[in-house]
């Protein structure tokens, strides 16, 4: 595995959640394969559950890991040929990156969309710069559009959580106070696309995702109707991803309070278990209630990111 | 042992003295007790001897560690219930920290006193939340009202230097200009009264410690009395501690420069050796000519750190 | 090796240029010497190769790395005896540096030129203050006045690449937007004087390098006639030294872009190599044409960056 973008780079779903759970129950058995190899995580956004799970995955499987945080204001580089550098951009990435790709094995790459322009963000051009230019595996800790090691870290949680063998999971919009990227749920829907769940998204209108992303799910603009029977519940909030109307891209459509995940909502479910990312805003995008209840599952399932940046970067090294 | 941040948490004196001559003799003994075990360090306030000294001690003893930079300003915890969280705080407390346990075994967290509201700082608020929700062991690495790793240090650097079965040990407020937190003269008085020796406290009126650190303590308010025959000299400015009148926590009483230690002082006492946690400012606290004599110990003190830090990790890690 | 800082430290140039090869062939080959030691890299400066390379070869030579990043404004240490230190200095140098060594086996140290004050830049304050109080070996990671993990990176680069027995090597000054030090120039040329090569430097008048590092290299002040049959063409900005007009120091006295280093410049080498240590300012420095060629070496140059860092790093650990 050269690249971790999307799910189909990790290839049948089945097999990767075998190997999770391998790892799950010894997490230093590979620790052989990251003897002498070195991780680079280079940060443009700043983490705290990517950033020290994906640490502690590395560092499981014996690598050495250097961090970069790169403040994205600070670090401007210069894409473009036939430019005189006299401005505040002091490296071209023809350098910048290749440079990083001599001094690791592997490199993993957060960097957030900017949500002004669309076209820049979807073209994962960040991202594609240093799978082009630095010569190294690359995976994404959440890039423009994509959140592949939470979307993997969420189907670990299914997997070990569903009563059932094709459990209902809901995809469902909440409100926030910020506009925010759409990597979670795009890489949510995707994921879910791939396994073997019957997968349903709601939103208001307006928040439609990307059909790279969302395909062929089923999409219900009714909330209550869309959790009837749910047995995942996974909230998440996202600005207006500009598939309708490109010019609302990253702007915020709607606050709507009824959209809140509260005890009505998981009333209509199936015993359903709650299920968001993190960092969550309570009052907002769920209650206190549900988010404390015992179907809550937001722990165990940031504590899968250990497994899902483990199996990824196992496979990196196994391939090495 | 799951916390430490009082005395009584290390137990035994003497036995804990020994475990410190034994590790300080090989350093690396124990380096088998770290294999695959993760140390996270949490700052809320920044570090230099904490964090190097600790992060030393987890490598001796075969650790992983992990530094989390969190400035105290940025990174706002939601504490309530029942908030709709649409400001600054991004994260609730009840998801933040038992995430972070999830990716360690040992948690150090350093988060100082705000010296605006003395029962939020005595409850040692922040210290008892990670305590509690972490699921992980968790010591001070200066917090709101301790610094036991200083404390302990000091009582390394006190045994090996001692001359005399039960030596005289004087803690003596010094002049500052900037309003300090009381962690650790209330740490190194706690020490002090559990060891075996002759303690001193002296201090300009106002600025008594708590009770709960001070405990019995011989208090004289006459400096020079307090220094003759010392064997040892501990120099530490502190803010008032609200004790005698609580409506001046945190303030800056006194600026005496007659307080500060120079030869002057140091010659009531019986050779005394100097002692301070640094940083220091001199001419404020001590005299260029006191600290940079044979009788100064900051240095040695200072490398203690590395010895106290690696008594406490190995003990947790021989708890799990 | 305890100090490396000049080309003299490094002793017999062509006995660590066979070092440098026998560690490029196995990087891991010396594993054992860095077992339970520990490097602390001391930045007062940003830094992106320096950084990533120096931590990559102590983790290759099986070192323990702790890296502290020293906001140059927030940390100001006091030098002087017999001050009252009530303003923003919180620490004297005597106790912030010794207490750093005492948590370390080696120290690295980062600390540019102010570019205000001759003398003190070229004292070399901050690196020597380091060697002085530390008691640890320091090595150099780019200060005030020499950058030689990059110099003999570079000489690497050059008797890798080269293709006579004593190549012409030219060390040319190109225009800049911002007043650069003098640590790279000075350092290549000291190197490149002690090396088997054709040394040539040229740059506008007022930019005479100091002659402890330049020596009796050749200066020709025509830079098409310098660069005549070269076979490698190093570029590089920098500002005033101050030699012949020390009130001229640190400032930048040409702008011409006439010396930018593009294909006609480059036509009358013989099939010279470029060179430039990063990060680099196209269309300043050098065309996109030139940087991109084939004969272009800034990232092979960059990548033995790990190995210079690994022979200095191997050195002082064998001196311990």
């Amino acid at each position: 595995m050269n690249t971790f973008i999307n799910v189909e780079d990790i290839g049948n779903l089945q097999q990767a959640l075998a190997e999770a759970q391998e790892i799950k129950n010894d997490r230093f058995k590979y620790q052989h394969l990251g003897k002498n190899k070195t991780l680079m995580m280079i940060f443009f956004n700043n983490s705290l559950r990517t950033r020290l799970s994906t640490q502690k995955a590395a560092m499981n499987l014996g690598m050495n890991v250097i961090v970069l945080d790169v403040n994205a204001g600070a670090w401007k580089l210069e894409t473009e040929r036939g430019v005189i550098m006299d401005g505040d951009k002091s490296e071209h990435l023809l350098e910048a990156i290749p440079v990083m790709g001599c001094y690791c094995d592997l490199i993993g790459v957060r960097s957030f969309a900017g949500l002004t322009d669309r076209e820049y963000d979807y073209a994962e051009t960040v991202l594609h710069q240093f799978i082009k230019y630095s010569g190294r595996p690359v995976f994404a800790m959440e890039t423009a559009t994509v959140h592949p090691l939470q979307a993997f870290a969420d189907l670990i949680t299914i997997e070990e959580h569903k009563t059932k063998a094709r459990p209902k999971v809901v995809l469902s919009w909440a409100p926030h106070c910020r506009a925010l990227p759409q990597a979670v749920p795009n890489s949510f829907a995707q994921w879910m696309n791939a396994a073997d769940v019957d997968f349903v998204v709601t939103h208001p209108e307006g928040y439609e995702l990307d059909p790279k992303f969302v395909g062929n799910a089923r999409v219900e603009y009714d909330q209550m109707k869309a959790l009837e029977g749910a047995d995942f519940v996974y909230a998440k909030n996202w600005s207006c991803p500009g598939v309708t109307s490109p010019a609302d891209y990253g702007k915020i459509l709607s606050k709507d309070m009824s959209w809140t995940i509260d005890a009505a909502h998981m009333a209509v479910t199936d015993n359903g278990k709650f299920m968001h990312c993190l960092p969550v805003r309570r009052g907002l995008i769920v209650t206190d209630d549900v988010i404390e209840s015992p179907n809550s599952l937001v722990i165990p399932e940031a504590a899968n990111r250990e497994i899902s940046a483990s199996v990824v970067i196992k496979r990196m090294l196994e391939s090495l």
